[in-house]
């Protein structure tokens, strides 16, 4: 059995655990679904049965599912009391600083490092080891798992000791991603709405003043309609826009953006668009204006 | 007297104008204070005592001034009199659609040609020649003005034929700008009261997700408190988000999104800070926090 | 010819005019399309070709029409002139403190005097003189028009000299009523999506905290999903919203609950519900939660 | 010992036990801090110096505690082993829908009959015996505590056999009362700034349209800017607002109103202002018009 567990493969996390194994790292992986396990076999990864089975003593794991609960219910006591004293859990989730804080403390009660890193990127950056990553946690245990970072990732930003800070970050990162996609379904339905061509004013957006990844792409998507299959999904998206919400309640930080992007998300959710892509939520800003879904062929008539 | 004619100078028309000059253009200039135009002599520029004694028949008018209203009150019956038939009047305010429409109607009576080329760029970009611009009207005076354009802009996107369309385009890319003002003050005020260091989220936000100018620029201002001098006050920015959403309510297009700026920008307007740079909006997110102004000194105790 | 002329014989102006009539006041009456002043002869009506036959040399005028633009036309010059000098111009319609302030400034210059009426209820309340009455303008003229005051409503609330000041008070009020449907229509879809019934829910409601007219009448228009033949349509609601931002705007008083009604009610008009009733904005909040419209019967499947 | 215990005397919960005495019932009382208990011996209640001792077998316990967390920390296993089977807990605090399911089962399990019945008023109210009651819970129940209910409130009403949907009647309900409250804050700082008394304005809409409890004795609050001591509190007020956005996620319903409340009480939380009364949101509304605080002597000069 090898020192590196991973736990959840998802679409993320299998396209990072490929990576680790394509940079020679040897992984135990487990996830609640068994098949993808076995999948990741001939690619040289060891399948575990549990995850009890995955870790060992003093060893690392690896963690990446898809929400607070997910993380909490499979790093238990056992997990913690095989892999410590000295194990490292590099927790990669999109949790909320509140669940990192609980767990920083029940891994230190067990002598386990506890490093917080929260990723951006899609899929396809995992896979090419271009994700961003934002980590968090003791010096000497940030280093200690630096060369599984540098495999995964094509830079590395330090938010200090206390784990809590990179999701913090990361939370505030995705937030400004849905602002982003809100604002532009908004002015783009204006343009549109006014006669302008959408497709035009995106070009002239992503080109000048907002000549960067997430409004090129997310942009793109808007402006033609292709919310399916999703990168990441509108349910997925609405959690996080939660945990903002959350995070910002705990802190006494008025936030009116995310109120109205809880919003957007819920209906968008109860009209039953969890499975597309989040800026999908560029739909319901259609409806809002009494458009037509572009995916859809124009009615007859 | 030369054959373009110059109205408007302000920090944006100064700019233009000197640059305008400096690539070999010969302009009448004409202000609403006098002493603006006196102080483009130097240069080369021709100072006109009055806006009709400035154009000349069959010539070119460029106009930037700051408002619907002032736009209107310069370019009346005299002057259009005076300009035409055949003259050209190039609009690069920042205006309503619906003044727009009402301009290229009142010109065409008068056989001026209205072309509309709202312009995106600070100050500092206009005196380089790098503005981007937003050119829409009839193909024929697009051709005709091109020269101009090209010592203005390192850019010229076409939106068609419809003058109205450029402006609608420039609206979509300011709200663009307030929201994206709006997100980082409220991202980097739950950043910074959770413990983290806004200036190191914004290096990681500004160097991967959202490497572009707008976020750059804006989110250095916010993160160093630093709102004065304004490249664009605050006053200008409300003004253009009321142009937002009275064209949104023209065309029944709900934006939320911008009926939260109009809020934050009254906010702030009734609070005394209309000279500031409209990044200060971030300021009313501070103390909606109960955080202090970054640009005061720490209160004793 | 009597004294009283009468403008604007919509649903509330006939009621208002035939109430006048039973009170035994003379009235002219003028509507834009003349079939409605004829329907008023059989009352004792005199109807007008036109608004200045109907007006007399220091008579009273009233008017009752549905909008700022509508008012500014009918009022012009002419009819100034001819009921001016010591002419009063009792102005019921509900429109903009500024309209006010700038038609008490043109009456003022031809010695008509302005005073502003704005009034609360619904045709029924009209037709039945029991309309709730706001009024404001200088003393003398106040006293001059009470008869008329008395005859149409069942309470005269005085708001000063400033008829400016009874249009504030009117769009206040109906800013609080239109909050008041919105903050229902979400709580009855809280209570309905969380399997408790909205009718018990607004039964206890009404008869407790919120034992009051709005909260009677309209919280059982959305229970009951009864949202025509609108008492107040959609689109005047819409418009008055309208009004309401504008004021503020001019005003700097940040209101975002009034910012989120006018988008609820843009949202309602692009999906074209203009000709209901403005508790149709419930219907939209239904939709947000992916619940049917309550008067269509349910899909078959 | 007497049969019913009560635990939890705040304001709310002593006023209801003094009621319950003065009404011929005997009490066992309990508070977390002992000496409330004591202040009621005089009054004839019987002091527990823990929950278990407050509770007999078979017999009613009543609860009305500040929040979720106090409520279930206090309803324990030991509690209710002592108090099943066939006991009663009648639950009035105000908790979620969430909790109440969950203690519904906790309940069962060990044979205890759970019945919520959160009620509406002030501590004058509970005093007099005259609360509001949302009854809900299994039919025998509810007519078993029916002489304790009636003694505390001059009407019940009942909402079937669901705990839970008692719980969403009453966030429902304070949901209403602080969009009441805002909605009041803006519109009578519009009135204000725009030269017309608010006083006079509340007093129209009191007598009319909105001649009932909350309007009245809320709109008085405000327009006198007497916001301490505290009917109830902001910080329970934006602990109920969160209940309100927290249920409305788990039910898929977007309300825009509540998210915009949610804001309204963080900024004021963030400002201080937890202590006051819940209208004192009226204080953040001035302050964003750039208005004096009403209960501060104006500034000199």
């Amino acid at each position: 059995m090898s020192d590196v567990a991973f736990f959840g493969l998802g679409q993320m996390g299998m396209a990072m655990a490929v990576r680790l194994l394509e940079a020679g790292h040897r992984l135990t992986v487990y996830n609640r679904t068994a098949d993808k396990a076995f999948l990741l076999e001939a690619k040289g990864a060891l399948p575990a049965a549990s995850p009890e089975q995955a870790v060992t003593a003093g060893g690392t794991l690896i963690t990446m599912v898809s929400d607070d609960r997910a993380l909490r219910a499979l790093v238990d006591d056992r997990v913690l009391s095989r892999l410590g004293p000295d194990g490292v859990h590099l927790s990669m989730s999109t949790v909320s600083p509140e669940t990192a804080r609980m767990l920083a403390e029940s891994h230190t009660a067990r002598a386990v490092h506890y490093v917080a890193c929260p990723v951006f990127g899609r899929p396809e950056a995992a896979a090419a080891g271009k994700l961003w990553l934002c980590v968090a946690g003791q010096a000497s245990t940030k280093d200690r798992v630096r060369p599984l970072l540098e495999a995964m990732g094509q830079g590395v930003f330090d938010f200090g000791t206390e784990p809590a800070a990179a999701n913090i970050v990361k939370l505030a990162g995705n937030f400004l991603i849905a602002a982003a996609i809100e604002a532009m379904a908004e002015a783009l339905s204006l343009a549109e709405k006014g006669g302008v061509d959408p497709k035009a004013v995106h070009e002239l957006l992503a080109q000048t003043l907002f000549a960067c990844p997430i409004y090129q792409n997310y942009g793109r998507a808007i402006v033609q309609g292709r919310f399916s299959p999703p990168g990441f999904s509108l349910a997925l998206g609405a959690k996080d826009v939660r945990l903002v919400r959350d995070t910002a309640r705990a802190e006494q930080v008025p936030m009116p953006l995310a109120g109205l992007l809880e919003d957007r998300f819920l209906r968008s959710l109860a009209n039953g668009r969890g499975d597309l892509d989040w800026t999908a939520i560029a739909l319901d800003q259609r409806e809002a204006c009494g458009m037509r879904d572009p995916s859809q062929p124009p009615e007859a008539g």
